[in-house]
């Protein structure tokens, strides 16, 4: 199976591709700014091969700012070079003579049934959607992280990466693909405590004991600025589901993005009124959907201890 | 405690008259338009108080639009008349003299530490506070029924009450008075079904089982409208508060309400970002708070048992 | 012919007064807050009555704030008092014992064919509207000063009326009841240079004195924030169309308030694609209308000089 | 002096070719969707360059769909080939290699003082400005047909261009470049009657007789659809202010793009509260300013007469 990860490394997105690289068949990388800007996401980028020998992986940089918001940065999470923690050396990889959104077209002709997983702000994927109107028909699918079924961190109603750029995400949401949305109600329960940190460097591998202290900046920050006992893991989710599709409980459902609200802007308005109920009425008909049509697969539950499980002996593998 | 009760019964609003007024000095009922026409509502709390023997509560008849909004009614809920199920008897006690509008401003003089419990679309009482802005020094506050946590019931995002009305919501909520919310996200979980119905039909009064059939028609409605098991007891939580307080888990946060989203208005923005943190940072200094400054108490667990205990004994008080 | 006037005095509400009680019926005067608060355009009204010996003219207190907005006053242009300029007496005549929505309503009842003209924010009228929606069955109709065909002063697109109450506006707008629109277009036109003031001064009479002191004061106010060479005397035209109707030119029209607009907030949104065209095509057929259905008449163009002899001669009618 | 020819061709549009290729040094036109799609404009511009033997000029293709709307096209306006009114031969020139976005971006290397001239949605332009943020600091500026000072085609407030992609025009009009505005304000003044294309048809070649045919459809068009008596040369405005400037009086002012209105998205919101003013206060002192800061220079008034002489004058430099 092909994936083309999509990012803004970041803690969360150094690991998306960790857990990808060793499960799926990765076709590329492109960066985009968000954690921070498109300069330092694409040096993450590459320093993160670097470390984990998966120089092979050709990355192609993207859009440097969101279609229509002024570009906003997370320092205070991820810390200035986006990549806090660590001073990992300086990459010397090659970057792909290809602009992102035209290495996303470009693989959407190369591969059948390829996923493209964006982890970041979604400019390239919804510029690549402008350029190339026919990109729809030939990807499987588009599985992120971004949103929530129900509150924000970037503002009470709205999850950082959608909230950088709205407007892209709204031309993904309305562009027919096949979607998988793993938000805030998920990554959130994916938290790496101190003590799942610990068992990470416990692999001993140097490898590993790097991977865990770049994490633990991460985990100081959220726990600082948010209160959060662990670090969230959010981004691998929308790799995770692909490896052991039995960690999640996903919900189809309606999901628009509010592009207006004086207080809901960027929010992902998910609709799931029928969620949890029977589905019959009291005669044994069927319930009245109230709900409007499904236009994505929303993660509502997950394994977080298998999902750590996996993400550990994943790790392990790296030397 | 002076309580005013300002609703639009409607079943539940039926059932919060009849909690209060065993337990609480209610020192009137106003009508609006929501669950049905104002001409209908008021109807309705008219044989309300005949049916329990409550006619020395003053009924004052309230505004028959929302302030901005095309008026909405929920026949599918409650029925053409409102409060479908069972034919009561045509009402004959007087109306007060005084529009709801005064009625409310008069009683604000008359008590001190008078608590307004809206359970309908907030019209009169932002009407009230647009009226006499100094209202706000001479109520104790506010506790209403409406909005969610979570998500909606009109529409993905908004609950019936407030998006009936958003605009007098908005002057309510901005309005510094404390306010408590009852909203969605437990009024679901106060859900009538047949078993807990049947404890009230077995209290084997007239009154228990007229109740009790007037209920099971709201409970159907629901089910063949939203496939829900029982009967969502919404509007009783605004006035059970003050009746057992350790029946509800209640959260200080912001909510704010969207007038403007195209897909949101009408919707509670409630910022609980900070919610069910430590508190803490990292080194033991306060978590950098991120949510705006509270306005308002949630609702956001309830003891359900206890609420169902608490009201069928009260409905079994009257004969 | 029997008007209702509801203002905020205000030079020009005041001269609308004078203007409107020498040639029509004036049933009475409510107030509002707007280019002062609403204390202070209640004994505004009330020294007018009283400079022009009116004070058989009813007067009826309104609203103090608008209905959504947090009220907006206009001191940079009308002054501390809402009507400086010369230090009148403080008035004795009383108010009347009903409250302007009421009284609106009452006079609705008591004459056919009543004209409400208001020439402050619309919140006194909305709220009779929202009050008892079968007033729009009982008036002939509306005639406003509010708005524009084009450009705003509050902001680049909203004019001061609409933009401090614009959900009154869009009530009145929808209501169905006939209208007559004044906008800046043609407010702006009629222009009280200093010329036209020492004609209004040479009436030698100290009441005409008086008034054009008080004018003074005013355009020396928008001159000062505006530039303009001479004041604005916006709300008698909302008067005058009644008296010489010829003075103006109407133009049937679409006009919507803009609630949610970044920009545009308060704006009156004027549909006039087809105004000025032939409205014949090519072959002799019927142009396609492309604007929308007109629920609106809009001054588009005025006679200055004869508006200003018809005010100047009126003033002369006062000692 | 460089320019670079962006449009939808359409009718205009190609007078704007015609116009600029005899007086300015036309490095480049590039196509967007708009008047018809995307596919239909690139044949469209590829057919006027050979019409007129303008085949040196490149023509690189751009973008197919506007940022985030659906696309709409003007059918009714300029029929279904987007250039009715004349068969024109099937084009052979090729297609530059580079895509419109990147010839964009190579030109604005390529030449100093560079000014874009886009005629159409601002699609192509702003998909530049996101791509590359540089740019604004090596172009001269950016003429464009497009929005009003006052009243709309598509709505009430919003002219086609803008309308079709608002954020696109938003994103431009926030860049910082200097702009120059020709608006449906004096495009609708140049309006080509059936006179003015006697004259244009008098010019005796055959080139000229094919033009006035194909611009005749469009005039029909204009009459069928908004009743107007000749068609409004909107385009060539944008190229004739670098030919003769004094036809035209801009004036600056700011200019914001709304794209959140119920009723005004897609309006361009010129802040003009000052123009025509003296700038003066009562005794002297500067008027306060009260309009925001100036962003554009707006096409307040224009010499048709002039502009039709240049025009004819230039069709008839073509055999």
């Amino acid at each position: 199976m092909h994936v083309l990860l999509d990012g803004d490394p970041g803690h969360d997105d150094m690991l998306t591709i960790f857990l990808a690289a060793k499960h799926l068949d990765v076709v590329g990388i492109t960066t985009v700014g968000g954690n921070q800007s498109l300069e330092k996401t694409t040096v993450n980028a590459r320093k993160c091969v670097e470390l984990a020998g998966l120089t092979h992986i050709p990355i192609a940089k993207g859009l440097p700012r969101p279609l229509v918001n002024e570009p906003r940065y997370a320092p205070e999470i991820h810390g200035v070079s986006g990549l806090d923690g660590v001073d990992l050396p300086d990459p010397t990889v090659e970057l792909s003579p290809l602009h992102a959104v035209d290495f996303i077209i470009e693989a959407s002709h190369a591969y059948d049934d390829l996923w493209l997983i964006p982890t970041g702000p979604l400019t390239n994927i919804a510029a690549a959607l402008i350029k190339d109107p026919t990109l729809t028909e030939r990807i499987a699918g588009i599985s992120l992280m971004g949103g929530s079924l129900t509150y924000g961190n970037s503002t009470a109603a709205a999850e950082f990466n959608i909230y950088v750029d709205p407007e892209a995400a709204d031309v993904v949401f309305r562009s027919g693909v096949p979607i998988k949305v793993f938000g805030l109600n998920v990554t959130r329960m994916a938290s790496a405590t101190v003590a799942r940190l610990d068992r990470i460097r416990e692999i001993g591998t140097p490898f590993a004991r790097t991977v865990a202290d770049l994490v633990e900046f991460y985990r100081a920050s959220l726990h600082n600025v948010f209160g959060l006992e662990g670090a969230s893991i959010h981004d691998p989710l929308a790799v995770a589901i692909f490896i052991k599709p039995e960690l999640f409980t996903m919900q189809e459902m309606n999901v628009q993005i509010e592009l207006n609200g004086t207080h809901t802007r960027g929010m992902t308005v998910c609709d799931y009124r029928y969620v949890g109920t029977e589905g019959k009425g009291l005669y044994g008909e069927e319930a009245v959907t109230v709900g409007a049509a499904p236009n994505a697969e929303v993660a509502v539950d997950m394994d977080v201890d298998g999902f750590f499980d996996l993400l550990t002996e994943t790790l392990a593998l790296y030397r």
